[in-house]
């Protein structure tokens, strides 16, 4: 038996929560030193005057969540599973040095993919808390995933 | 007069284009090592099997799509300007080490904050060009911006 995860593995309605990880300043600087340079995430004096402290590149938010997705769960995906995309991110609350983050996954839909036999299509919302449980960030995302039976 | 971009100089309408970036086989490792630890994004031998070579997760794409924005243009959002989420976000290319990144900006629609009074929402399409002028990544977008005029 394959430990990897087929399109057959995912059943709607499922729900599951990643073990937590913690963001530090350094992370943050890091992040939007290379990605998102604008005070607000990279200088602790001036995002005082503007964000009340520094404040996480919302992309950091969001590569963050795709760490906990992969690193934080019993999941193999299939070879060939991509995300296609997403739906209506929102960055809900700042994340700010220290707090610490984990993601609640729920499988809103498995379909057939029309134009790929042999594949499907599932879609998650996904919900990064922080430790006060409070969404930081919210979307719909989908991702194609291979068939163990073709 | 201020140098900071406020609401009122946001046109609809308006179109602009960054210069463009390249992206190292290293850049590509080194995000996923750290964001998304898949051997498509991480193992070049592996990707060979798996995606015909190694592709960059979709959240750098989108991270340097922000780079783009932020370093590749004239723009010093006012302070207290940032990003509400996004919808639609597609991955629709792979993006491969050498490839070369530009984005292009349209603003699609400016409206009055409701929630907050000397405010603005900004909603711009973001595309993501390759090389080859296909697009690796759309995504529409909307952003709060301070009133030079309150």
């Amino acid at each position: 038996m394959s430990d990897y995860t087929y399109f057959e593995d995912f059943v709607v309605g499922s729900k599951l929560e990643t073990p937590p990880l913690t963001v530090t300043e350094a992370d943050i600087i890091n992040f939007a030193t290379q990605f998102d340079p604008q005070p607000m995430h990279t200088n602790p004096a001036a995002a005082e005057q503007i964000t009340g402290g520094l404040i996480a590149s919302g992309w950091h938010t969001a590569s963050l969540t795709m760490k906990l997705l992969i690193t934080g769960r019993q999941y193999n995906p299939a070879p060939g599973t991509v995300g296609l995309g997403f739906e209506s991110l929102k960055w809900l609350k700042p994340v700010r040095p220290g707090d610490t983050l984990r993601l609640q996954l729920e499988l809103l839909a498995v379909r057939n993919s029309e134009s790929k036999p042999g594949w499907g299509i599932i879609t998650n919302r996904f919900t990064t808390l922080n430790q006060h449980g409070e969404p930081v960030q919210t979307m719909v995302s989908s991702a194609i995933v291979p068939k163990r039976n073709k």
